[in-house]
């Protein structure tokens, strides 16, 4: 499979009030360098619409949502370079969207892990697929830990004790589950998915500006996660990037075919179990 | 239907321990100045009472718990006037709600939507029918926003994502997804629901008052937002109130018969995605 | 029944990554002055270890997990002494608990009441058996109120209407209602809480320590409750105990068979609506 040159989002105006951004970037979506410029790109165009109330979020491949990290690398300036908010760009995608005085819904199909989970959870909303869904944060069985606020944002709104669980289990959280944790606000029929989310788009952007902004700006105010903890998990997360174990690790996810075997993106928090010292030595 | 000229709150001494107070205001119980002010009434007997220790809030009207504040702008001095706290009546009185040391259960049914769902927020907690409840924040739908503590409550109680859903949809929430969302403690058959509060309330009526004290002023310390939030929210209520995009969609929900015609008002959140400025300008 | 002279808490250590501990304290495993003895030994153990990332928490008899409070007196130096993080020891054993660099799993069978409750709650995780559970803060039926962090960390994971509910109403919670509420992370049915809790710890002790404990710390960031806060409910528990009121409300339940009678120790939470002050000096 090759990737597409194309930009990684498509953006469809459903209306002046209500667009939908279509990530498109064969074959697994994969977070890279690329998409967060291109993400960077729609948040001015979203900051500075004048119409615009709802954009939803969704994915043209049917299993895979945003996949993860690109673990090859190919970051950009996604760690060291600094966005509009003064804050790395990786933090400040996910800091301006929760800010914008737009509507952000995700809806998702098929595979979110790790830094598309803190996308997700970035949104306003999240309606998943209740047959397709594999929604988690795999980083603890790389070595690693989540550094784009997903530890900061899971316990408000799961629980302390779901938080840990979704974070230190590194496992895939399906449809059902996903609801019932509080992960998502709710995982519906597949068939019913679409045209809820559009209705609910439509009715929201036929709601004043001015309304949507206050009442958003208002639930912030109590529900967002402070900057200097974010800012705290980020750093952590780009030391623990060095780590040799992690490393390690990394390489036998790579290995076993993560970004290139399509099974085994699918399934891949599946083995993170298996992935001791010992097996990743012996190969 | 005419209004009763009675006061809009009945109480009833179960015993010296264990009241109840029934809404009843025909014909849809509005939230208007009056029931403010019996409101107030209440909290200074209960305040002073030294035998009370738990009150059910309940509804003498199947269909409408308490239906929405007065949008014919008969409020009284709700917005203007300072209560006991020091803070505006509206305030006032959820916060001195939450903070009274006497246990208050919501029992719900029928139609609680905006200032309604904000009073049952501050109750202490929320049992629901299961087959009648419509439990909703409407006022993005008529260009307002929440201003007497929903948008601080809800995201404590649900999660950043469920609370924004809650307001910015402007949807009704039925008795089984306000139970799955935590916006009620739970939601019973109705047939049930009388018993289950019934056997609550004198169950908690038995233990000491000041053991049940010290205990909600714990769990207060930790779950009660901030009055400066409070406050903020309030303020910009304030001034949406006078906006006149949010004027003109509120002439429009009174024109198509609210607070005059039971359908619409028990079903006037279904129409609000389709008030935009072309159709209420169209009439 | 006699008392066993054993340690009440006996560690299998499974692989140097992973131990097991078992609550082994006939008749009832109720919480005493050597039961904290016997975890703050086992914290020293988990603090020190450099291989430990795994600890399930369980019991060794059927009906119950640790069932509560030590009513008799036999507290030790629970609520005097201090412990190495400088807080009383029922506060320490459990600050301690949430902020060690490995990860708790409490797997829970039987009846978890009051400081038991507390001691899950300071646990990462909760896996409760979905037939044989009965979980709840019995404290306000004998007239006292939680002092052991209950009334801090529940709001935070079920909300202010749930918490409020768990705590005021001093009745059981069932495996159903206690994973609705978000009260335990998840309930399983019983044949299947071993191998998904042994699952579970045996994947998370593959992982690297170093990411476990950044990853845990993080959380915990967010998410646990001040010591002032923790303080304040400890010293107005500490009060509550020399209320009269409360010790005649103790005395009548351990005269009706609590720590000795089977039946009533399994069940009197039921008991606790009828334990009003006539029927106790009516005996």
């Amino acid at each position: 499979m090759s990737k597409s040159t194309a930009t990684p989002i498509r953006v469809i105006e459903e209306t002046p009030n209500y667009w939908r951004a279509e990530f498109d970037y064969p074959p697994f979506n994969v977070v890279d360098g690329d998409v967060f410029q291109a993400l960077q790109d729609l948040l001015i165009r979203m900051e500075t619409s004048e119409s615009l109330r709802v954009i939803v979020f969704e994915s043209a491949l049917p299993d895979f949502y945003l996949s993860h990290f690109d673990l090859t690398g190919k970051l950009g300036n996604v760690m060291t370079g600094i966005g509009p908010s003064g804050l790395p760009i990786l933090m400040d995608t996910f800091v301006r969207l929760t800010k914008v005085p737009v509507v952000s819904l995700a809806k998702i199909r098929g595979c979110v892990r790790g830094v598309s989970s803190e996308f997700v959870l970035a949104c306003d909303m999240r309606f998943a697929s209740r047959e397709n869904l594999k929604l988690g944060h795999p980083e603890l069985g790389v070595g690693l830990h989540p550094g784009g606020g997903g530890t900061e944002r899971l316990p408000h709104l799961v629980g302390r004790g779901r938080a840990l669980e979704i974070v230190l289990s590194a496992n895939d959280f399906d449809g059902e589950w996903a609801e019932r944790y509080g992960y998502v606000n709710r995982s519906l029929p597949d068939a019913e998915l679409d045209s809820f989310v559009d209705a609910l788009a439509r009715r929201i952007s036929s709601f004043d500006k001015p309304a949507l902004a206050a009442a958003k700006n208002l639930v912030n105010e109590v529900s967002l996660p402070e900057a200097d903890r974010l800012l705290a998990a980020f750093t952590s997360f780009g030391t623990a990037l060095g780590w040799p174990a992690a490393q390690k690790r990394v390489g036998a996810v790579l290995e076993r075919g993560l970004q290139r075997d399509t099974d085994y993106e699918k399934n891949w928090p599946d083995s993170l179990g298996a992935l001791s010292d010992r097996r990743i030595e012996e190969g």
